[in-house]
């Protein structure tokens, strides 16, 4: 382990680049082993998981096991899973010199996200006051995913910026400030949002961008460079894209209610997708030479539709109102891409990697108030009486709440959710300006080591000839 | 947006690659505009996807939210989803310089084809006629791709060969033809074709190869050079065959009756498939100089036996029986793409990119006649009373048909596939021939521009960098 | 077909490199034609997936196609279906030169192993002794797959070194042996193990072992410089490692008990994973010169988690348990890659070309005797006393056994396999020996043949091509 006190200085110092192999692995088992420790004291299996369920199945009088939450909900996580793992992680192989890096912290930050996400998301929703516990099950799993997600959103604002030590900090601070506003928005305004477009989109995409905003480095376009996309590159990040694209009608419908709630929630994504595809094709030949397509555009906007239908996804919206969702914001999200992109950069000294703001900030902010404007509009006439209750959840202390205020309520907590994101992000981003984290020096970003025998064992002829001949694939 | 007189005229000139700049996103906007409006009158909710489902349960006597037919058929849909969009549309990156087309236009005919579908499925099948709306549900979101799949198997015959507003006018006819040929085949000569193998994989492909035969240009042997693959393309090809292949049996068994329909739709299917790689592995090894596998066999040909399974697989064809079916397409399939394709393309003037004539127009036609053997030779004692009227749908209007009739009708059927993708096809080339659309000249066939810094930042620099600067982490 | 005499002997003497053009295809011919006699003797379709269900429903008093064993497994099926071919066939492609064969062999491999295993494990466990028929449903698919997955493990060790007709015998002695340690373990000592830490991981990576050290080439060196990775074909490495990763709680409790069986299995199994990522990246990051990560053990100790939870996944080892097992397997798994293999290259003379004893062999032995002790620590307060029986299946025979037998009989089973395993491997590695099989020169192992084409052309003629011609849409 070398010269410990060398070590200790450089993690204090934040000598840059040499103290990963330090700091990285201390950040790693510190947290791991004080997750075990947490999940000692507070976390347990659900009824629906532990081994007295045949208990409870006589206690509930319930017929039969595929009554359990399990079947339900199961098949939609791990649609959710693949999305979140190959989904977020292929998306951001783009880069020239960085697919492993992207697709390989991705792996990090989720993995370790999930645990914390289990305990914070536990804490503030789930908490058994009389036994001090924890309980859970499949629709934990898929709460926790969720959770990770707004982080790997943010990430896609930092990537190849940032070193992996403070991508942990990112995650740690990401995920509790995810559970609080999330604890706000859905317990206390009691707001609807299944899919995440606010507590999800919104969130994550403002925290990366506040975060971003704060690390500004003048001088990155030297290494901008670096920070281009191959054509190999660019066929895996279509794999991130299309598993993304597939399973979103899976991830708004994954925790909605049993029944009709998830039957309608998949429907209304789907169409949402298929038309937000129409729309980025047609924007993105007009704005290019020869109507070429580019695809930055293929690879995200594609995908706003699923991100502006979290919300709404659940409610009665119809398949057509699902179509005009993913119609406008195919358009809306390609024009970011082409135009707002540029000018945050330029004039807001805003860099951001993947374009976030055009594929999950805009839309997420547009699908909550979007959400707000159908919830507000429902009618008795239209989802039956007790469709109305169920959907909106209007029982106990919010029995006599009315659609409007409903609606309004939504609205607000859009709101939350922007400026949460938004103050959050900025705290976040100054504490990693502190010289303790290590960040990697400007030219060394979007860069990845390549193996060193692939670029030093002498391939004899094959290696002359790349020199020579430019190899014309990859 | 330049000139737009010129562009006018360019449009109806057909002035080669000069207009998809404009004709691309008239089209997308103009179809995804009418998509909408179309939607809004004629669209809405079934009754499992409604929020009166809570009624419906009662009304029904529906104890539990599991008997909702999302639960039966949604992990099959996903399955099915995968196949469209990564299956297809990876299986298609294995040209040199097409990868990205491949997998994107793909996606564009899939995403519109989809919404498109669900209008003529929706008109034929399901509308009704006291509202005159059409009520879908996960069953018709499946059936929906499954349209798709018939024009994404045309496409596979035009790969690389026509422009993206081609594509779209061969989407709009082929989804039309498709459900008119599916009506026919379906409700009047009420086969049964769970899997499609008539009305998917026999229409698909004599449909795609009838246009492409109408289209044949006698100078594209000239780019041919480009009509190749590389050793990284043919390994992104392997993750659409990989797709294809295990979810077959969810394409096979998707919108098979529920219960034991499903259960052995999936086992024959799984088998078959099974089958079908060793006897193309057998025939491919035998092919080539030195015993090597032919990649091209290995990635299309494996899949031969669930094509073939489409109609039989929910019929009582035995386990072995399934072995059989995928012994003999493996065998006649890679036969196909040694013997039959450049036979096509020497004495017919038949240009096949993706082979589609071995995978789908012959294993297809195959499968339609396999189905007619099998349904003519059921037995009460095999299927039992109630199995053999439900398996066969005997019931209503054909109450009395017998399984020696029903075996007459699944070949008549089959026929009624081909001879709607011929003509069909020949029709539709015949329309694509109009100088109106704009088709790329044929030395820019096969061929994707590459992202421009790509090729022009001088390789032995950056190479030198790579040396001098390393990256601290990964 | 050439001379068939030459060929005659060139397949019994074993002519390196000239014999497979016969060798093969004979191989699948001959075990395809006999896996579909032997189909047509044994195999039917069980009760849940022959036409007479509605009968049997009625019979059991069953209300609901729901309840038909398909919808408890099926997604699970599909998803360790993705894991048998995409998982280990894309892990398997990191090889510079060898990446079409790493996931091609891998797929014929599994093709004709999930046949066979259908035979072998229905003799053992499933014959009907009465009508001399094995009847096969949906969890006998998921055996089959399991049976494949030791094989595969097995291919790991040897990958790039044997012919593929080698790894046909590999596949039929493999399935062979594995049904019966299987038949041994779980009904003999009727031991519990859902995932398969024992009877797959533990056995498949020490036969894969001892075949390798049987078949010790002391001149391979000579192409080490082929066994190296390339950028990209890490990338596709890394779409194995997630899918395994994400998939393996389905693997984990694809057969465990209808209810909390299943769940319970794959929370456990979902946190031991998230666990293993973070100690993976800590020893690897340390074990690095300035930090950086190993993709190696990016790839494969971070699945190492999930390898040793397959015994003790469906007991109530309570999730902070899970998270303590994935820590110590990341670790060990990391160390293996980092001193283990190198040691047992370099005095044992055994090379593995994946490193499975560090992913398999290590860490399912482990998880043999983890649930060794989880079992014999069990508790009926924690269990119920329902639970406990039904956990551990203590019924028929083995009404009276306790936890602390049953943990005696689980670590017993623990080592059956090893010993299956490595008896049964070195027995498999002489045979392989016999020079009727016709093993891969020295300095073709590691290697594959690229497309002529794409060698050949002068690259720089093309480059100039592109330059002057320019697709006209993307």
């Amino acid at each position: 382990m070398g010269n410990c006190c060398e070590h200790f200085r450089n993690f204090f110092c934040g000598n840059k680049n040499t103290n990963v192999r330090v700091s990285l692995p201390a950040v790693c088992f510190v947290w791991q082993i004080a997750m075990i420790v947490l999940f000692g004291v507070f976390i347990r299996y659900d009824e629906e998981s532990d081994s007295h369920w045949s208990e409870v199945k006589k206690h509930h009088n319930i017929s039969s096991d595929i009554e359990n939450d399990f079947y339900y909900r199961y098949p939609s996580f791990q649609d959710v899973h693949v999305m979140i793992f190959v989904g977020f992680g292929f998306l951001m192989t783009f880069l020239k010199r960085y697919s492993f890096g992207g697709v390989g912290f991705n792996f990090l930050i989720a993995s370790f996200g999930l645990q914390w996400a289990l305990l914070m998301q536990g804490w503030f929703h789930t908490l058994d006051h009389s036994t001090g516990k924890i309980y859970i099950g499949v629709e934990s799993l898929i709460n926790a995913d969720f959770c990770c997600a707004g982080c790997l959103i943010a990430y896609g604002a930092l990537l190849g910026k940032v070193s992996p030590v403070q991508l942990m900090v990112v995650t740690l601070f990401g995920i509790t400030l995810f559970a609080v506003e999330e604890f706000i928005i859905l317990s206390l305004l009691h707001c609807r949002d299944a899919g995440g477009s606010m507590v999800i989109h919104a969130f994550g995409g403002y925290y990366g961008l506040a975060i971003s905003w704060v690390l500004y480095r003048p001088n990155l376009h030297q290494s901008r460079r670096l920070n281009g996309s191959v054509y190999h590159s660019d066929v895996f990040a279509m794999i991130g894209t299309l598993f993304l694209w597939m399973f979103w009608p899976s991830f708004n419908s994954a925790i909605t209610d049993h029944g009709d709630g998830q039957h309608r929630a998949a429907i209304n994504t789907y169409l949402a997708l298929a038309s937000s595809v129409l729309t980025t094709v047609a924007i993105s030949s007009m704005s290019q030479k020869k109507g070429k397509l580019d695809m930055v555009h293929i690879q995200n906007a594609t995908l706003a539709g699923g991100v502006a239908m979290g919300t709404a996804a659940e409610f009665m919206i119809t398949p057509y109102g699902s179509l005009i969702v993913g119609f406008c914001c195919g358009i809306i999200s390609t024009f970011g891409y082409l135009f707002v992109s540029p000018f945050l950069e330029k004039y807001l000294k805003l860099q951001d990697t993947c374009g976030i703001h055009n594929l999950h900030a805009m839309p997420g902010m547009l699908g909550g108030f979007i959400g707000a404007i159908v919830a507000a509009s429902a009618t008795e006439e239209v989802y039956s009486k007790e469709g109305l209750i169920s959907t909106f959840d209007f029982e106990g202390k919010f029995e006599n709440r009315t659609v409007g205020t409903q609606g309004g309520y939504q609205a607000a907590g859009t709101c939350v959710s922007i400026a949460f994101g938004l103050v959050g992000g900025a705290i976040v981003g100054l504490i990693l300006r502190l010289p303790l984290w290590g960040g990697p020096a400007d030219d060394n970003c979007f860069y990845e080591e390549v193996p060193e025998e692939e670029e030093s064992i002498p391939p004899i002829l094959e290696y002359n000839n790349h020199m020579i001949h430019k190899h014309p694939d990859m």
